[in-house]
């Protein structure tokens, strides 16, 4: 594990290759957004660039642990002296996620989140003893995977303050069993997607989930979180790539899926699926994998206006010809990432758009991946249906562009957050009739909210996986921050656009999970009686309510 | 509703289309069955043929009528006197579904398991009150749809013997909306599959899930038993198809499902499917459809071993190139389906495999739809995979034959029933890897369960639809009934073959759900805290306990 990347405390860290030569910080702004980026930037959002770096890591307060003797002394009992830490470095490193909220806070100096300590179980039968054992003695579990959750799903928050633990799962992330016929990997959830590829290339198969933390983010993680990757509509969400796991709860150890398919009942697999570690954790993934694409291509298109573009891509999904990559960006997000790329190419490829009439249009990335033939007709048959939907051709330069940068935006937020900048995401998805209604209400909400004193947010968006019945949309926010009040300015907007796109008809959340943030309006997604069927299961499988009490559920 | 075909009390039917002429009973053996078929079954089976005709129908016996004059005062006030009925014919029409052992009791004049009353609420508001109020008076409710369960689905069996009522879903039978667009169409639960594809052919669409009940069987029952369907393979299993439903529940209503995709906490709506009337009664359902193919193609291949065809198939579902459609018959069962097809067409076909060396084949049947390049292309690709793994195609005829006959099996059932055989069949669903041995187990464990006294079966099996990570086997069962006990016979064999296939790997049930049948297995198959689970779900929606207490949930 020593080779892997590690997140820093108070951001994601600068990127692996270059940018700064300083490893101690992000990259500065000039060195990160060219100059016409930047001057945008201020121009939309009544901004002036300013440095408000975080407290210097040292400076972070931490609570003392509050682990009794007793407590401390069982689980060393259980689990060894090594792999039960109660040191600063061990307890910040797993304060919270990644969040706007969590970073505001880390970068404050603000750590009072953190757990009383860290535990390292590394077996399925070691977590069920160390979850009876914490049950037991009454301390709170919080399964700690990557690290990279964006919506508080680390809160480790208690309403009886109970003293608590961060489950560390990175012993349990090794490959433990390959079915080459059946396409299947078994595979502990401490495993990240690199290191799960490197295992799979071997046999020539690949997995192909890429989120944007793909480098940080662990297996367990994307499965407590139905998480979806970049080429989700293809090859499907993480949730649809589960064979079968294993889930220790406080209660005993369940084993769920039965692959291929079954009818034996109601769909268990499907409970243990974004429990977000508040029925136990998960221990053991069984996970459908596919040979290695023979062929990849990513190509580049444009549509004069966002209703457009969708329109073109709802028919791609009624037809099931959705390629495997398909990202719309909105104008303010297309204009915003053809000032980010510098150079002669990205000249020429404006200066083709005016052109054409699509100096204002909106850019859509798709990639198609699989065997040669097939890819052929397909790529075919939905260029024929993008072209009579008004869309041009940029070819494939403007694609592989796209997934160069595939996982960069973390990286760059800590450089706008060290700018004096807001810069968080939300996200949702709706059916095909409603999007156009979500996007509009959504935007409307975050500019109603973040407009004032002469600031004024800049929101882009983008569709960001398509199925047949709808799609999902993706937000990013920038805003001048107000420093005096920077959690409630994000809280506010967060609020906003949340109430505008459940009244518009979307989901509470398409692929980032609910956690803290969203746990406030679950009811108004899945009914009073529907949470009351997850505290049911809960209270059989959790009695003492131990696993993650602070996310998911309403209070 | 008066125009629609309708199960008979004692078997599947008259088939709809000739063959008897005389409408109150099947085709006599000679008429249903070719000589050679005749010749064949008599060998193999040790079986002479006899007439064993069912009792009449005006002796079948019924118990009285249990429900106390206040109930009955009360459903009727909630209804109207129409919606609650206890007259005989609709008593017996409701009792039980169409497995072998429901056939067998009914055929020899026993209907002591038929409901008391049938009430047929028209809303979920009415079916929600409907609950609360049998919950108030301790009925149970039995939701019936088509009445074609093959696992006593219908059992109506109560631990503490309350009045049961079946709940018929026939007034909740229209389309609600059709969103276009999202390909999406909102439907009542007592629809059947021929009225949804009448109605969504208007707008150019189809559903397409074709089980082999599709003539009677309705949408609710398909969602709460985790059907599948004859093309699953391509269009996805009912449950794919599934974006959202409405419970009512004696506890309230629940809707979930929120398409396209959420990540909203665990999956609700994969515990109502499956549920089979345990938790309520599903009153609305809103199903993906797609655009009518512009091509459809099916066609016959032939494999000289069964490993060869499963093998090549395997080679087809990692490279994501399974037909929509894929049936692999066993030697077994493709030489009964040759015995079966008289007439000139038969016997080239025979000759000609015969002269390639298959005469001890094994047939293929599969079948495309979509856009016409896509179909070209994918068939082209997988015909050359199947041809490298030594399949010889046969031809369109093949596949087309197939397709004509494609819902006949269960009338024939009832001539042979007539005729002193035992007809019934099982299903599984195992990974490649363990398919071979699933298959094995199950045959031989049949085997040596119905050898006996002279008699042996004969055990037809095929693979009915294909995933990445497995695919599903087919059992057809025949054997010379043990007229003395012929409940034992094959309970002795389904016991038999249901540890074999758990033993092997393979899963309880792959589409036929659990019903009454399969409940002593459901702990093998999800663990005793998995229905422990269970419970603790249905103890928060039916605290009484009057939901379908007869199946899924063990004892």
């Amino acid at each position: 594990m020593a080779d892997q990347p590690e997140l820093t405390i108070q951001g994601w860290g600068p990127p692996p290759s270059g940018g700064s030569t300083d490893a101690a910080g992000p990259p500065a702004l000039e060195e990160a957004l060219p100059k016409a980026a930047r001057r945008h930037l201020a121009k939309e959002l009544g901004w002036t660039p300013r440095h408000t770096p975080p407290v210097p890591v040292a400076d972070i307060r931490l609570t003392p642990p509050r682990l009794p003797e007793a407590t401390l002394a069982a689980l060393t009992a259980l689990l060894g002296e090594d792999n039960v830490r109660t040191d600063r470095e061990a307890r910040l490193l797993r304060a919270g996620g990644k969040s706007y909220l969590d970073l505001l806070r880390r970068r404050a100096g603000d750590a009072s989140d953190a757990p009383d300590a860290v535990v390292l179980p590394g077996t399925t039968e070691e977590t069920a003893a160390l979850l009876a054992l914490c049950s037991e003695h009454d301390v709170v579990v919080v399964p700690f995977g990557g690290g990279t959750s964006v919506v508080g799903g680390l809160a480790g928050v208690d309403p009886d303050d109970r003293p608590a633990v961060a489950l560390d799962l990175r012993r349990m992330a090794s490959v433990q069993a390959i079915d080459v016929p059946s396409s299947m990997v078994t595979v502990g959830p401490g495993m990240r997607g690199p290191q799960l590829e490197a295992a799979l290339a071997a046999e020539g198969l690949t997995f192909g989930h890429l989120p944007q933390s793909w480098e940080f983010a662990t297996l367990g993680g994307y499965a407590a979180t139905r998480s979806s990757g970049q080429a989700s509509t293809g090859v499907g969400r993480f949730d649809d790539l589960v064979a079968g796991l294993t889930l220790a709860t406080p209660s005993g150890v369940l084993e769920v899926g039965h692959p291929p398919a079954s009818a034996a009942g109601p769909d268990l697999l499907g409970l243990a699926l974004g429990s977000e570690g508040t029925l136990g954790v998960i221990t053991e993934l069984t996970l459908r994998v596919r040979p290695k694409p023979a062929t990849t291509s990513y190509e580049g298109w444009s549509f004069r206006t966002w209703a457009a573009g969708l329109a073109a891509l709802q028919r791609l999904a009624r037809h099931d010809l959705l390629p495997d990559v398909v990202r719309l960006s909105d104008v303010d997000e297309t204009r915003a990432n053809l000032l980010m790329s510098a150079g002669t190419g990205a000249r020429l490829l404006r200066g083709m758009l005016r052109g054409r009439g699509h100096g204002e249009g909106c850019l859509l990335v798709v990639g198609w991946e699989g065997l040669p033939d097939i890819v052929r007709a397909r790529t075919r048959a939905a260029s024929s249906l993008l072209r009579a939907g008004g869309g041009i051709r940029l070819g494939h330069q403007v694609g592989e562009s796209w997934r160069k940068h595939r996982f960069g935006a973390p990286y760059t937020r800590d450089t706008l957050l060290d700018s004096g900048l807001m810069v968080e995401t939300l996200e949702t998805a709706a059916s095909w009739s409603a999007l156009p209604t979500v996007y509009d209400a959504v935007g409307r909400a975050l500019r109603a909210s973040l407009t004032a004193g002469g600031r004024r947010p800049l929101v882009m968006t983008h569709l960001s996986h398509g199925y047949p019945t709808g799609a999902s949309l993706y937000f990013t926010v920038l805003a001048d921050r107000d420093d005096e009040l920077p959690i409630q300015q994000w809280l506010g907007a967060k609020r906003a656009a949340t109430d505008a796109l459940l009244a518009a008809g979307g989901t509470l959340t398409h692929h980032h999970a609910v956690g803290a943030d969203h746990r406030p309006w679950l009811d108004r997604e899945i009914g009073a009686l529907g949470v009351e069927v997850l505290r049911a299961v809960k209270a059989r499988l959790d009695p003492k309510g131990i696993c993650n009490p602070g996310v998911l559920l309403p209070d």
